[in-house]
């Protein structure tokens, strides 16, 4: 059923130029609707008693944005009275009704924030997800063949592979598991061997220092040249954006030569044009000079919640990516993740490197 | 999106032999959520402001019998609402939501009926259907060319048209319209041109004595031979019909000879295979004669609510048929319809026969 949501979106492109949120989200449930449904019925073939719920009959309520709404509270007795007469309940994910009583969608990730909210509402000791890997790897098992399954990850560390630019679980899911204490089970859809684990940081657990590797072409790189050095200037560059809704990752700003500054970001490539033209407003604004874009940049991360106490983690970073001769752009850390822009094309290279310099493999 | 709902019962037919009404009605609301939802960003498109629902959204709540549920209530409160906005509300047909809170389909006709039962529901002055031809003809216009419009018709005369063959309206929307008086207006999607009233019967007004010819190759015939001639052996034949869900529409009894009589009775083809399981399992026990089967039928109607005052109508129906050679098989007769079942080869000649006599052309 993966190609149904790409031929709604087909259709409705087809029939109409301006597609109200509230009508691309009854359109984009149907999809959903039609899975929940077969899977029951096929369910219902071998003998197991399952009933279909959509967002709206499993209670969970959203805000009223279309098309990315925000999951508000879970109202679960329907699903809770299904299990207890020994049903296995089939929900619609992805989807919510309003507090104005319409259908919603969560957008991006909202099929695994979800099962989580699910998980949450009715106590589960965890929430199983089910994907086509078997677990969250200490790097792309494609690029490098020695990768390892990691067993056990911490919330915030699984936060910065996910931010990092692993596909495995949507950034929001974990971000509701964390806040909502659920533990996940990553696991393979084909076997029964056990995945990863992402649980509460156990303080009496020793920690990797580094745990995975991951990488992320998805962004580019926007450099505002000429900007004068004055307080509230960049700030107002970030309120544009916000203001427009593009999330900007790395920020780094050169120091200042002669009362002016380069600011460089990072942006999501689909919110380039926007960004451009937030940036080429705001430099005619504020006097500054030329914008320019980059979408040749890759972002290499490490992760591992041992960093925190190993300040010589960066240090050995630094050496690896310089000993392959790949240069720096730019670099953004937190207190488990090291994070730093290279050319694109190096990208795998790097991840590679790093990989074996830390000793991640099985 | 027409083929939506058979490529549905085809993704069903193959994941399950099992299909619980339950989730067959999941399954099959999908396709007027995507139409409706593509209706309104059309809509958008064209600056109407629009707003889709679905049957629960819409208030219309039905019994819980699943792919065959009735209305019991429409709760009208957001519809009015969104009309009050200035909103043009799209709904969608066919379906509603059960007292037990699950997505329900009202089953055959149940697009009409829905349009009906929210006119009730409104208060609304007229229903106005808009269909592939532009109102109620006195015979089908592609068996008799000469076919008149008919500008108006009493509820009782299209419940007979209905019944009789004509697919124009079904049976069980114009049942509704005649329960909660709604006075219903076909006319064509293609054209502005003003299509057929069916309104309350008005007693000032002339009334025809024959509207229409319609005809119906939609049933076959069960005859069981010698059966015991006592009290209560038909009722219990029609009985175990009944409690199959079969339909019965006529009814022929010989006269009885010998203390056993002849009973043919006919029924939808599509529950010959039932009815002649049921026939042949009665026939056993009460020790009656053989079961045969006619699936070679037609059945001819004709309507008029003048009928009533006017008793030469079937001697004239009769005569009419005999001229062309067409023998009679079986009779059925109401205040304002009689139908005489004939070979199907004849059913057009039958019709455009009729048609002429009554001078029903334009």
């Amino acid at each position: 059923m993966g190609r149904t949501t790409d031929d709604l979106l087909r259709l409705a492109a087809e029939v109409s130029a301006t597609q109200p949120g509230r009508e691309l989200d009854m359109l984009l449930t149907a999809g959903e609707r039609i899975s929940m449904a077969l899977l029951c019925m096929a369910l219902a073939d071998l003998g197991v008693p399952a009933a279909s719920f959509t967002g709206s009959q499993a209670g969970i309520i959203t805000d009223e944005v279309h098309t990315r709404a925000k999951i508000l509270e879970v109202r679960a007795d329907r699903l809770r009275a299904a299990l207890d007469e020994g049903q296995v309940p089939v929900i619609a994910g992805f989807q919510g009704v309003s507090t104005a009583r319409d259908v919603t969608t969560l957008g991006r990730g909202g099929s695994d924030t979800t099962a989580v909210a699910l998980a949450a509402a009715l106590g589960a000791r965890v929430c199983e997800i089910y994907t086509d890997v078997s677990g969250v790897f200490s790097a792309d098992p494609r690029v490098v063949p020695s990768s390892r399954r990691i067993d056990r990850l911490s919330f915030e560390e699984m936060l910065e592979i996910a931010a990092g630019g692993s596909k495995v679980l949507a950034l929001r899911s974990v971000e509701f598991a964390r806040n909502h204490k659920v533990p996940l089970h990553v696991r393979s859809s084909f076997t029964w061997e056990p995945g990863t684990w992402v649980v509460e940081e156990d303080p009496s657990m020793e920690q990797a220092i580094v745990s995975a590797v991951t990488s992320d072409v998805s962004e580019a790189k926007v450099t505002v040249a000429g900007v004068p050095d004055r307080p509230g200037v960049a700030a107002s560059l970030f309120r544009a954006l916000a203001d427009r809704a593009v999330n900007v990752d790395m920020i780094v700003q050169n120091v200042s030569k002669a009362g002016t500054t380069d600011v460089s970001f990072t942006v999501p490539k689909l919110d380039l044009s926007t960004s451009l033209e937030v940036a080429h407003d705001l430099a005619e604004q504020i006097g500054a000079g030329e914008v320019s874009a980059d979408d040749s940049i890759a972002r290499v991360s490490l992760v591992g919640a041992g960093m925190k106490t190993h300040p010589g983690v960066t240090a050995t970073m630094f050496e690896v990516l310089a000993g392959k001769g790949i240069n720096i752009e730019m670099i953004s850390t937190s207190a488990i993740r090291i994070s730093c822009v290279i050319r694109d094309e190096l990208v795998d290279q790097a991840v590679q490197a790093l990989h074996e310099a830390f000793r991640l493999g099985g």
